[in-house]
């Protein structure tokens, strides 16, 4: 996350934003491999306390990419200090705190975001335009899932597996992905019911779980989202279902959006210059990589701290990691006892 | 489907089985296009009482392609006759109705088969082979879903449609195909929770449901159903991931079967000589139709008639037409009160 | 094609069609395989010599399925006795021969068709019609080509490898079938350029060709077929691009055009009622198979000969065969000299 | 070009190469847009005249992604003025200007490299290691095509479309990256056989041309290039047959290889940590985009001029270039008088 982060920000430097980031200040428990990084990515200086980038008035946007334990303590004390805050999901470990980062990131008055960055592929995008649009009626069915594979091989010692530092396993990770793409595209979920496995002991987190959906507006849908999905490296799909045409996406074909009329499908290389984004990107067919969505993202972020949009719709906001929250919450809940959850959003909207 | 079973019965006249079968007797309550039917579809007489049908000595086989409303009390009185029989599916509308076949065909001694053609895709018995063979490891992860979309522009008159003879709508229709799917492929289904929708009221049935399944040996699985999926005019697909690779199919692509080893999917088109039933078809890359699953599934039982196999397992006995029917009133309560539901196989084995 | 053919004329007899094929005599040259065939096809008599079945006054239609040196004297001796006929693709070894058969089947007055069956393929069907509505604009480019694999491993004694019998290789067995499609779709040729090899030297005939290729209107194109091509169990496959859109076809997945506007392809699932032939088929998504498109063809002969349409433009005719026989030589004499050639249908139209 | 270099000379910052690029100096025509050009993308200075930076010694390496006419006099006079060069495809307007280009460069002793950045693209690069490692056997068949579409609707004044900037049209443009596919991955081209046509007439240069081919090593093959395919925003696909298996790309799908054996392909997702340049990106199933193959390709570069290896093989020379070049002008001349036509490289090679 560190690389992709720190990527985008460097690409930014050519794009036609209204802001330009300078990459002032990297941190990290550990010098060396820190120093590397600093150096390898472009960052000005690094330090292993994250206390000193939160009093460095030079620094006016506090990006946390840290593992999800950390999010929340760093990203607060950053708000407060009046930084605009940007935090990769999931926002927290529990709902609770991922409330508390909101609370404190709307009193501080910031610009805060969560690092929901399949909303800013090009396809994604246009799948909301296209559902704004009501082309595809209303809609009726939801279904996505998330699977990679990585899971069978996976270093123990990561801190993707281990529970102090990850929270929850899959659900966190990649749960937490199709959870906000469903509330994105279709609209808040109002009942889960989720069964999960732990496939991979040694795994000590669940590496796979099942749901099913309600959204508030009465449409039914699936979750399923795994890491030990053998053939898959990074299939994030969804497809959606209305009364007068679908849509589908792939992540592993990042570029396509399947949209269908009454009867057939066809594929939209999200690649023309109307396209979401590509203003940024290429000619016609020639294709952007998933390292170029964080760049995406970060634009969106810029223009907003410039004031040109809000971070909502389009970007995550806290609130949006919040709400994710509750949902990943409750399906660990429904999971546990085996009955369907409602989930109230019982820390009620701020404003 | 009478013209599907017409069809394949006719062509199995020029295939190496045991059995040759002759067009007897057709059935039907309408003498007109009865008539029509018997006469464009080559049968020798036309009857509109199937108790002639059961009380004629000539018949040896008896193919129930009737509503599901009108599965159990004819083709009750044919296995009591002697008959061996064939029924469509769902086998009845109720699980202890279906429960009731089995146990009379037993007692008979008659041969019996439930009409679940898709076991009789080759690409179907091919990936029940590769998972028998053990090169995808243990499975893990099934998920299945039977999407159609005309609910939409369905004539309400139709007696899929109508809970008097349908029963259930999706759930007997698409779902029940997908449940027996699992339950050839994967093992027993043990616990369910699901629920529905009825999205075009005028329909009278469910068009839709969503369901997490466990099976008995603990694998989590996703069942959807729908007649309302816009795009989708077939789409009968299922996707199993084992420890060592998986496997996926697609019955809009009826000929082929996607197999990975731990990364890649491979596109087998099952139709090379040494491929389940591709004895009976053609060279290598002439597909099949969803008509010959028909011929296949018919050689099936003659072959099983002429005592050269059992029916079971490849082929679905009034067992599994049974069992399915369990899991499909288990889908039913279980949406009807938002909690799991153990399907307990309450009528025991016969056996 | 024996099988094909007899397997198709069966199916028909419980098809819509005017007439109702019976089959009366199938010849062949040796006793034994002969009256297997006979009786595994269902076919009435079996006889040695096809002089009899043309001397025989109950064959009204003279379907020759034997191989290419084979086609000529007996299909022009049935028609001669009035017999309508239908000859396998390639029409003959070579144009003039071919010219003959359509000289004699004009002269003789009897219904004449071509056995090339991709034409009866409700995708390709679907093409003319959308080139036909001008949805396309002007056409530009044409590309086919038609790979198979199984030159690596065939029985040496294949007849389709012999020249005596089969005339050429892959020229006259897959590339008569794209240039037809050709002729077909876009119009006639008029000028080719082509280069072939051998590949598998025990062959005996040429096992691939390339070629490019001009219309009559000025459209430039490519041809390719090959038996060696590995991975390609059948890929018949072509693109044809106009000024406002585009299609293409793969054999493999017999059922799909794909359609373009200006921009984007969507894959049309050709099963819906209103889609060529589909009214003889199954529901929508409900696909046919290789075996069915013979009955789509023999079903139009049949209305052809029962007066309702002229076997053209949609079935190929012996004006066909010659033409497409006519391109095929043009493509051995261009790869012989390395220049191109143009095709000057020297034996003018007969009428 | 400009700025798909620029970016990729940025990116190249961050990555783990021994050569860190700075941005010295643009240059340009017109003092207005280039000074954007320059703010935009992060070079540190702006000149109206090229020769200003063939001066200045600072400038180690010489990028030329200007028009094709203005490729040979500056990039020489970089290579005499001891900077190492690297220039956009085609190398030149005509074979023998290129020939000049590379001459020059082997006697200024200096690294060159010409642009055809698909040979960084990870799937091409795997397709040329697993054709080394003998996998496929002996290549028997070769066929690609470049299709665009944006020809339709071009801006006539777009310098693509001016021979006296461009020299050919989609020959030099797009007809130029499949000639070099082709050496790269099969072996020197000896014969050309060709047709062009300009579709749009106000154009002025051919946009579409179709060519068959023989390499040395005898495989046959065909080559085709549009910018009037519509539907295809950038298809450059190529497919090779060998004896024991085969491979097929699409640069649509650029994160894809398809591999078969004897019967079936296999898609590989080229996002796995193995995989050719993927050191530099993603995790698995995180795909590259197109203008990360210009950043793999200058990492490439850079690690030349550090002498870690040569450009070649796996990068394009100059003489690489030069090759090119002979065959576009072959296909040139072989549509010219419809005949095939050698290919002699004329200018043999330097050393």
């Amino acid at each position: 996350m560190g690389k992709a982060h720190s990527r985008a920000l460097s690409a930014l430097a050519s794009l036609d934003v209204p802001l330009r980031p300078s990459l002032v200040s990297i941190s990290g428990r550990t010098a060396e491999p820190l120093e590397r990084a600093r150096s390898q990515w472009g960052w000005a200086e690094a330090v292993t306390d994250w206390r000193d980038q939160v009093a460095d008035d030079r620094v006016r946007l506090f990006d946390n990419a840290g593992p999800n334990a950390v999010h929340s303590e760093p990203t607060i004390a950053a708000a407060r200090n009046g930084k605009h805050v940007l935090c990769e999901k999931p926002l927290a470990t529990t709902a609770s705190e991922a409330h508390s980062m909101w609370s404190e990131a709307e009193q501080a008055g910031v610009v805060h975001m969560t690092g929901f960055n399949y909303r800013f592929v090009p396809a994604v995008r246009l799948a909301r335009e296209v559902l704004e649009s009501g082309d595809l009626g209303e809609v009726v069915h939801f279904r996505a899932r998330y699977l990679q594979s990585w899971g069978w091989d996976a270093d123990e010692a990561l801190w993707r597996c281990a529970p102090a530092q990850a929270g929850t396993g899959v659900i966190g990770d990649l749960g937490a992905h199709i959870v906000d793409l469903a509330r994105y595209l279709v609209g808040e979920l109002a009942v889960v019911s989720a069964s999960l496995r732990t496939i991979v002991p040694e795994r000590r987190v669940e590496d796979h779980f099942v749901a099913t959906v309600e959204f508030e507006n009465g449409v039914l849908g699936t979750l399923e989202a795994s890491r030990v999905a053998r053939g898959r490296a990074n299939q994030n799909t969804f497809e959606i279902n209305g009364s007068e045409g679908s849509l589908s996406f792939d992540a592993e074909r990042l570029n396509e959006l399947q949209l269908s009329d009454t009867k057939h499908f066809r594929r939209v290389l999200t690649t023309e210059p109307e396209h979401p984004f590509m203003r940024f990107w290429w000619p016609p067919g020639h294709i952007v990589g998933w390292g170029d969505t964080f760049t995406n993202e970060l634009a969106h972020l810029l223009e907003a701290v410039a004031g040109e949009h809000a971070v909502a719709p389009h970007g995550a906001t806290f609130e949006d990691g919040y709400r994710c929250a509750e949902v990943c919450d409750a399906i660990v809940r429904s999971a546990a006892d085996g009955t369907r959850k409602s989930i109230d959003y019982r820390q009620k909207p701020l404003g």
